[in-house]
C-alpha cells in the first residue's frame, strides 16, 4: 500500500486529500466528530484534555480566517498547545527553503503540522519528508485539495439528510480551479452520492466526466433534482480576464437566486464554503434563507477538525 | 427596557458604552476588579480557572498594544482560550461583510467578542446581530466609546482618592474626537463627579455643556481646583490641518508641564490613557512625576477587564 | 558586583550576554536543559506545570521563525501564558518610546520579557529599567549578543562530544557583524575551548585576537584540526557592496563543501545557527551529511530556553 496517508496498519497517518482514503476512515472521522458534538448536550463542544501536551503548528502561507481559526479552536478545545506561523513574514523570506523550515519545526518536537499553501502538492511534499511520529493535515493546497472542507461538508449533509448514499448533489461554479470542488467530488462519489457539476465552459476541467460526475448545461438544470446545492466562491480577480466577461454576467447565468431555487426540490439544502460574495454566486435571500446550511458547515468545521486531530495524534497510545 | 447592554433581568449582556448603564453595574465591575487584585496579596493577580473552556475572540480592526494585550492577559488569567484575529489581514479583505465574519465566528461557538473598529457603532451592530448566548465588549469604536478605558480610569481614581462622588475632574485635549473623553464624561457625571473640559476651540464638541460639563478657557484654569487631571493623547496626524496650527503651539497652550502643575492642588493626580506623546500633551517631568498614576491605569486595565469578562460570561451559571 | 545579569546573591537575574557570567551559571543552565530532555525518556520533552500562572511576553522588533517559535514552545511546555508582541505593528508606531512600552507591559504584571531588537543594547536598556521582579532575556540585539544561541550551541557540543574543555572550535563567516559569533566566542573561551575564526578580511573585527581567538587565513586551515566547525549565515544583502564582491566568490572561498570537509578530522561536527543559505556558506551535501548537527541545535534550543526560563522565573520560590 503506497498511499502516503495510511500507515502500515492501514490507519490514518496524514490527511492530505480525499483520493485513496477508504470509506471506513471517512466514516470514522464523521462518527468521531458526531461524538464531540453530542457529548456536550445542547450542541456545544466542551473542552477536553485529550491532546494535552501535544504541539500543533498552524503553518499558513496563505491568509484564512475561517480555516486557521477553526483549526486553532479545535486544537484548543482538545487542550493542545497551538503555535501559529505566518510564514510570509518569517524565515522563508530570508531565503530558507520550505523543507528546511519544516525540519526546524520537527526538531522542536512538533506533533502535527496544519499546512495551507498556494502551491498544489505542498502538504504532500511535507508529509513525505517528515519522520513517522509527525502528522500532516492539508488545510488547502493550490487548486488541489481541501480535505477537511469536504469532510465538514459530508458531516453537514449527513446531519441534515441522515445519509450520503444515493443523494443528488450539484456543485456550481469554477470547478476547474477549486480545491473544494475536487475534494468534494472525490468524497461524495466514494460515499455513493450522485454528483452533477455546472459552470461556465471556461471553468470546467477538461474531460470532467472522468471524475465520475454529470455536467449540467445551466444552473437551473443542475438544481432540478438536487438534494444538495453546493455553491463555490467565485474569485473576482479572475473575472474580466479569460474566464468570464464580468461579475454581473456570471451572476446572471450561474448565481443562485430565489428564482433559481424555485426549480429545486422544496427540501433541498444550500451550501457554500465561504467567504461568500453576496450578490455574485449567491443572493442574500438564499444565503440567509431557510434551506441554507452555510453556518452549520462552519460549526461542523470545528467538530470535524477536532476529530481529525484526535484520530491522528490522540488515539495513538503515545503521549 | 431597550438598552441593548442589559438583559431582561437587568444584568449586563454586553459592554458597549457607558450611556444607560445603571451605577449599580458600574460599581459591580469596580468591586469585582478590586476582588481580583486583593485576592492575591501583594497586588498581584493570580491565574484562576473561572473561565476554563470559554472561547474569547479578540477581533481588532485597528492596531493596539495596550488594549489588545490587556484583554489577552485578562482572559488568560481567567484560563479562557483566546483567539486573536487581525481582521485587516483576513476574510474581509476577500470581500466578506463584517456580519458574515461575525456569523462564522459565532458558528465556532465563541462565547465572547472583544471588538475594536475604526467606525463608530461597529460593536453595537455586532451585539444586535449575535445570539443571546454570545457577549460583546466594545474595545474602542471610532470616536464613539471606549468603556473599559473609562472603567479602569474610575477604578484608578477610586483606588487613589477613595471615592468618585463630588470629585473635580478636568479633561484636557481633543474632546470632540476622543472616545476616551466621551466614555469618561458619561461615567464620571453618572457617578457624581464634577467634570471640566479644556482644549482648543476646534477640539471641543458643539454644545459641549449639554454633556453636563463645564468648559475652562485655559489649561491653567482647568487644573486649578482639580482632584484629577486627565490628559488626552493628541493625534499628531491631525495637527497642521484644520484643528491646530502645530504640535509646538498645541504643547505651549495645552500641554501639561510642571509649570502648569503649580496651579493645581498639591495632591491632584495626573492620568493619561496612553500611548503618550511626551513633550506634546504632557511633559516627561509630569508623566514620570509623583502625581502621575499613568501606570496604575494600565495595571487597573487588567483587573477591570477580568471583572468585565467574568461578569459577562463567568457568572451565568452555564459552563 | 555590578553585572546587571546577576542579583545580589550571585544568581541569574537576566540573560543578556555571555560576558561576565560565571561558568557555574553556564553549567547550571546546561544541566537543567539536560534534565528536561532526559526526563521524558525517548528524547522528548514533556509538558510540565512549572511556570503555571506566569506571563511571558515575546517582544520581537525583528522577524524570526526559529527563535520566537522555540521560546513560545519552551514557555508552553512549562505551562506559562505567552503573549506575542510584534512591535513593528503597534504602539511604537504611534510614537511611544521603547521604555514607555516596557513600562506598560510591566504594569500588566509581566514576569518575563524575551526581547529581540535590531539595535545593540536594547535588552540591556530594558533590563536596567524594569523592577527586580521582572526578568529579561536577550533573544538577539543588533550585532551584539544572542546568548541562548550560544548556550544551545554549547549544549549540542557537550551532547555530541561529551565536553567543552580543550576542544578546537572554528567559526567561519562574517565574524564582525554576527551576534552569534560574539556570544559563542565568549562562551567557548570561558568554558576552556580553543577558538579559531576565519572569514574575509572585511568581515573580521579589528584586533580580533583580543577576543582570545586565533585567525586562520583560509577555511581549509581553519577546519584542519577542528572538533567543531561552526558556520555563520551570510547576509546576502551585504554582498556586492563593500564586504565581498559576490555571493559566488564568497562561496568559493569560505563556503563549507565536502571538498573542504576532507581537510577536517573525520569526526568533526558541523554547526549552523540557521536559516541556512544552501550553496552559499554551506553546501547541501554538508548540511545534510552525517557530521551535521544542525537540527540537533534546533532541538537543543527548546530545552535550553526552557532551562533559562525556569531558572529565571520558576525557581525563585515566588508563585
Amino acid at each position: 500500500m503506497n498511499n502516503p496517508q495510511l500507515n502500515k496498519q492501514g490507519e490514518l497517518q496524514h490527511l492530505l486529500s480525499m483520493e485513496g482514503l477508504p470509506s471506513r476512515i471517512l466514516y470514522d472521522i464523521l462518527d468521531r466528530a458526531s461524538a464531540f458534538v453530542d457529548g456536550a448536550g445542547r450542541g456545544e463542544i466542551r473542552k477536553v484534555p485529550l491532546l494535552h501536551g501535544k504541539s500543533i503548528f498552524n503553518i499558513f502561507f496563505e491568509n484564512s480566517t475561517r480555516t486557521r481559526t477553526t483549526f486553532e479552536i479545535a486544537a484548543k478545545r482538545l487542550s493542545a498547545d497551538v503555535v501559529n506561523l505566518n510564514i510570509g513574514s518569517s524565515s522563508t523570506s530570508k531565503g530558507e527553503t520550505l523543507l528546511d523550515t519544516v525540519d526546524n519545526l520537527c526538531a522542536m518536537h512538533a506533533d502535527m503540522f496544519v499546512v495551507r499553501h498556494a502551491q498544489s502538492g505542498a502538504a504532500h511534499l511535507i508529509a513525505k519528508h517528515v519522520a513517522p511520529e509527525i502528522h500532516v493535515i492539508n488545510a488547502g493546497d493550490g487548486r488541489h485539495a481541501h480535505p477537511t472542507q469536504a469532510l465538514l461538508d459530508m458531516f453537514t449533509i449527513r446531519e441534515k439528510l441522515a445519509r450520503l448514499q444515493d443523494l443528488h448533489v450539484c456543485i456550481v461554479g469554477d470547478i476547474a480551479h477549486s480545491r473544494v470542488a475536487r475534494s468534494n467530488i472525490y468524497c461524495l462519489t466514494k460515499l455513493g452520492a450522485d454528483v452533477t457539476v455546472s459552470g461556465p465552459a471556461t471553468m470546467l476541467p477538461r474531460e470532467v466526466e472522468r471524475l465520475g460526475v454529470r455536467v449540467a448545461a445551466t444552473i437551473r438544470e443542475a438544481v432540478r433534482d438536487a438534494d444538495v446545492i453546493m455553491m463555490l466562491r467565485i474569485q473576482k480577480e479572475r473575472m474580466g480576464k479569460i474566464l468570464f466577461p464580468s461579475v454581473r454576467d456570471y451572476s446572471r447565468f450561474f448565481g443562485l437566486t430565489t428564482d433559481v431555487m424555485r426549480e429545486a426540490p422544496p427540501d433541498a439544502i444550500v451550501m457554500h464554503p465561504g467567504p461568500m460574495n453576496r450578490g455574485v454566486e449567491i443572493s442574500s435571500e438564499v444565503a440567509d434563507g431557510p434551506y441554507s446550511v452555510i453556518l452549520d458547515q462552519v460549526e461542523a468545521g470545528v467538530a470535524v477538525r477536532m476529530a481529525v486531530l484526535y484520530l491522528l495524534i490522540g488515539a495513538t497510545g503515545d503521549e
